[in-house]
């Protein structure tokens, strides 16, 4: 396959956006995407989304959002896979683009979450888990992922303060991120005393959900050492994997498999290790999420993840750098999207474009999303030179 | 892009599918083209679907079916576009084929309809149509196909019964085909008297909605080769395009756009014409759809589709034979799946499997899926030699 290029980014600022209608969020990050590769016409559309026939009352976003941009004719589909679908939607245009058969694509990932009531929302968002098995039972898609938190630490002797880093890191990073729902520094103090959602996850161990669009432009790679002056960011490293759906089908339900066989194969693919990594984009839609994922992808011992908060090793001077940008903690969670800002965050670092949250020297970038409770994960490592 | 092979596929009976879950519906699609290409692991699975969060309150099909099928640690997307879900998925499947990142994909249409009732299903199709501009107003999915077909009329001079053709084609054909929700012949008389559902389209221009899967295996079209005794099924041809989500907003909507610009790609690429095309599944949504269609694809002038089916072109022995397993009208749209099951049906053909319907020496298949009222729209062409 060929290689790929990320030409041209966008985003808009996770927010309860009420005077922006579904497309204009999508089309709003597009358009960004656009302009900053200084292009004005694509081969294809892939959209990321999860929610919007419950949300929206609409499907076919392909077209829906191809329409709405002036991408009259061009190929354009919507790719899901519960919070994975940014991601999954890159990994969409990349094989098309690799494959030869398109030379460029647009990757959106949107997702309209405000215009419906709270409950409403975390029953859509139930969708994401096991309709039979899981959500029969009435358990919510926190709390499973409560029930996962408790098991951990208990297995492992970990307190709940203990994954207090891994939130105010995010918290502190999303300060200097114009375009991160949450701008509010918070401590171990207020991480303990913060309301419970399920316990023990508590409103500052979950993620903030939100409206929020993110795009990416794909190009061949040799088309962008043809352009001077604009960054060369390759996307060298790409995989998907994925484990049961339900959390209790698993062999093990303190270990992501598929963070691990999706990123064994991203670095075998990129033809680096956990060591190359500069900044680590992880998908900390729960505290415990952050834990898991590092140590799926080699940069803690099992039941270890949570170590390398304490120990200040995922600060922006630490030996992997998480969620520079605020990640899903701070920047917001719209779900669909955030494998986009995640893609989004890495080029922004490549480039160096990150001002005080900048990972100096940063030449390796990964980004980590996932749908589900660790049900389809997908890794992309992207460099630049 | 490499070229992909179809070494397996597999269908189950549309119909009211009461004793078997969506996890069942789609799994015995991919366990019978699995058993069909003689594999029992492959590098990913891409689902197509519409409905599942509306319909069974599941997102996430792609890990869902993995999960089912027993495809652990597999890579697995779901891909929509509407009522092109399954032809969208398949070209997602064949993209990832293609580029060289996998060496074989599982494509699964697959749609559950029936636990819903009708005006709970009727709501979940209009999210294919545009929520804010078309279904605001309270039109439903047929009531805009019905627009178009009263003003084909108008523009034409066409009569309704001369659409009755199409219909008794279809119905005709799917006389022989096991996996047809359908089984009854009709004539003109009893076309023009069935049902009224929304002026002029009555029920027998309808087709009938209903569960349903169908799959297909993809691999290098190399490997097929070094497999004796295993017919050689290419994919000739794939291409996808978009025209506007409102069917008010196009320049002309009596012209499916998307389905000249996708046919003329996918003609190109396989390196063929109309007149080499000697079965083509088309997407008889509605009867007019059916005139479009082949009005788009170059096989009538514009205005005269309709002729094809008074002249007997459309039959088995004709110009271009169509829907000859029964097309969604008597085989049935479940309208995710429908995609793949035009693929099964041209493969069929292809390897001389259709007995009664079988085209004789048919070496070039077309199958063309429809996303909306002709805002996605998907070609692909398959031969054998």
């Amino acid at each position: 396959m060929r290689q790929v290029a990320i030409l041209g980014i966008g985003q808009i600022k996770v927010d309860e956006h009420w005077d922006l209608s579904l497309r204009e969020l999508g089309g709003n990050a597009a358009f960004a995407a656009m302009q900053d590769a200084g292009m004005d016409k694509v081969d294809a559309l892939f959209v990321g989304n999860m929610l919007s026939p419950l949300v929206s009352g609409q499907n076919q976003l392909g077209a829906f959002f191809s329409d709405w941009i002036g991408l009259w004719d061009q190929e354009a589909v919507k790719v899901e896979a519960a919070c994975g679908s940014g991601a999954a939607a890159l990994r969409s245009g990349l094989m098309a683009v690799a494959s030869g058969d398109l030379d460029s694509a647009l990757v959106v990932g949107v997702e309209k979450m405000t215009d419906k009531a709270g409950h409403d929302v975390t029953a859509a968002l139930a969708t994401a888990a096991d309709a039979d098995y899981e959500v029969e039972q009435g358990i919510s898609f926190v709390g499973i992922n409560a029930l996962v938190m408790r098991r951990y630490m208990y297995e492992y002797g970990w307190k709940h303060e203990d994954f207090a880093p891994f939130s105010i890191n995010s918290h502190a990073n999303a300060m200097n991120n114009p375009y991160a729902r949450l701008h509010e520094k918070i401590s171990v103090e207020k991480f303990e005393k913060s309301s419970m959602v399920a316990t023990p996850i508590n409103l500052l161990d979950a993620s903030p959900t939100g409206d929020g669009a993110a795009a990416a432009i794909l190009v061949p790679a040799e088309r962008v050492m043809s352009l001077p002056g604009k960054p060369r960011i390759t996307i060298a490293g790409s995989a998907s994997a994925t484990d049961s759906i339900a959390v209790h089908s698993r062999k093990d339900p303190l270990f992501l498999n598929a963070a691990y066989l999706s990123s064994r194969k991203a670095y075998e693919m990129a033809n680096v290790g956990p060591a190359d990594i500069d900044v680590f984009e992880l998908h900390d839609a729960f505290s415990i999420m952050s834990a898991l994922s590092l140590e799926a992808c080699g940069f803690a011992e099992r039941g270890q993840g949570v170590r390398l908060g304490l120990d200040d090793e995922i600060g922006l001077n630490g030996r992997v750098p998480v969620c520079t940008r605020g990640g899903l903690k701070a920047r917001g969670h719209p779900v669909g999207a955030t494998g986009m800002y995640q893609i989004v965050e890495v080029v922004q670092q490549l480039r160096g474009e990150c001002d005080k949250t900048q990972v100096d020297g940063a030449k390796v970038g990964m980004a980590q999303n996932i749908g589900g409770s660790g049900a389809t994960i997908l890794t992309h490592i992207l460099t630049t030179n």
